[in-house]
């Protein structure tokens, strides 16, 4: 459903065929599609028809996509492969990489507004979403990433670093399900929580897999933390610390999901997110 | 009334300070103001309270300062200089400026969301601005603009890079009063028709300007086209067949807002637009 629709969102009014195709590249590159998955099944968990959350969640991705191609430009991570191919600016050039990430941010609020749902509830998700994706949190966390390279940030600060830079997208991509379910307060409070625990196990388990894994399996480099000097908390935990790290917060989840009638779906999530292999 | 606003939009909730610094060193930098007062007039024009249009007005400062940012890119057109200052990437860095970049355009869509005005003109409001900022509108005309460096594009090429690049925007910007004012869809059409030409006639005379002003009164440098490679109605048309279309598409713009009952302040902005020095 997703694939389908995001594979469809393309305009036929082309005016440069690259932009479109730097865009669909990166955004139909195959990912895992936790966020737009996560923004359906929380909306199905919340007594809403997923179906009618798809621009939701496909706007969650463009916006998830965008970040990817522009973190990946040579003035911030400089990365030359990302889900085993060259990255957007390797194969388009960095200024029509740069415009389809502006480009697809610009669409994904577009796409919210598309909903087939009441305009309250688009006018909240326009709200959620800019807050998560901005200078107080995707945005912002990408900014203290890019400072604190080279030097050693204590677990505080990059707890704060991810929660911003991951936590928030994922905890947004929940909130919106329960939003366009025009769940309640209480529902939107326990899947914000379960879902920032889930963005933080996901990410302990990231820096894992940069160690553990191999090029091959992870479809990117290993070791890139380290050679862009990147913090982890891989290393101010250890992998031991981490591994413990990641079962106590899926267990916080799990355990916080629970409160829902039909929490399947979102207690498997968590428990093979923190046992993925890429 | 647009600048108070524009100043206390920063959220108290700073992770990153450079960043803001950043976002507020180009938002707060003097520029005309020629978007959200068209915004507010138009506002006012279609029977509306402008106040009440004012976060929609900043939005549209907010998206028209973000593409600046990110035009001046090295990878864009490599601009040192914006506003007689140094451009953002030369004071904060590339990283930065292109964070503070995507946090303006997402900061946008939020503030058309804080609007209090009802949900249903909000989302008309999201809709389109998404599609004038977009791969169908500004960043679509960047794109072109990119990619047509170093040969001289025809007079069509140019206008329909043009009415992306610069047009659809300040369209949006009058359209965007019009939504908050819930207006009609003929003076939606109006307004939209007044804006093109008006957009029209401010870029060819962007383009006049390159070559007949100094770098003092311009407070950017002046012949940056030629340098760029960046072809220009300038050099299609020449000095005098541009000042001929400027007044035509002011005479064109003056009819169209004639049709409402005050129109006063829309027939000075296009005649002052038409012989402005910088």
């Amino acid at each position: 459903m997703i694939e389908d629709y995001l594979g469809e969102i393309f305009a036929s009014e082309v005016h440069y065929a690259d932009l479109q195709e730097s865009m669909k590249y990166s955004l139909l590159a195959g990912g895992k599609r936790i966020r737009p998955i996560l923004t359906l099944e929380t909306c199905r968990l919340c007594g809403g028809d997923p179906e009618a959350a798809l621009p939701f969640a496909c706007a969650v991705e463009m916006v998830h996509t965008y970040s990817l191609i522009h973190d990946d430009l040579p003035a911030m991570d400089d990365d030359n492969l990302r889900r085993g191919r060259p990255t957007n600016h390797i194969v388009y050039g960095e200024s029509t990489a740069i415009l389809a990430g502006d480009a697809l941010l610009t669409a994904a609020f577009g796409q919210l507004a598309q909903a087939k749902l009441p305009a309250g509830q688009i006018v909240e998700a326009v709200k959620c979403l800019s807050r998560a994706a901005g200078s107080a949190g995707m945005v912002g966390g990408q900014a203290l990433d890019m400072a604190g390279e080279g030097r050693a940030l204590n677990i505080e600060e990059l707890e704060l670093l991810q929660s911003l830079k991951t936590g928030a997208l994922i905890s947004a991509a929940a909130v919106l399900g329960c939003i366009a379910a025009g769940g309640t307060v209480r529902q939107r409070e326990l899947v914000s929580v379960y879902a920032q625990a889930l963005g933080r196990a996901f990410q302990v388990r990231d820096d894992m897999l940069d160690i553990t894994s191999s090029p091959e399996e992870l479809g990117k480099p290993v070791g890139s933390d380290r050679t862009n000097e990147k913090s982890t908390f891989a290393a101010a935990l250890g992998l031991d610390g981490c591994a413990a790290l990641v079962e106590e917060l899926t267990r916080q989840a799990v355990e916080t999901i629970e409160h829902f009638a039909e929490p399947e779906f979102h207690i498997w999530l968590a428990r093979s997110l923190a046992a993925r292999r890429n």
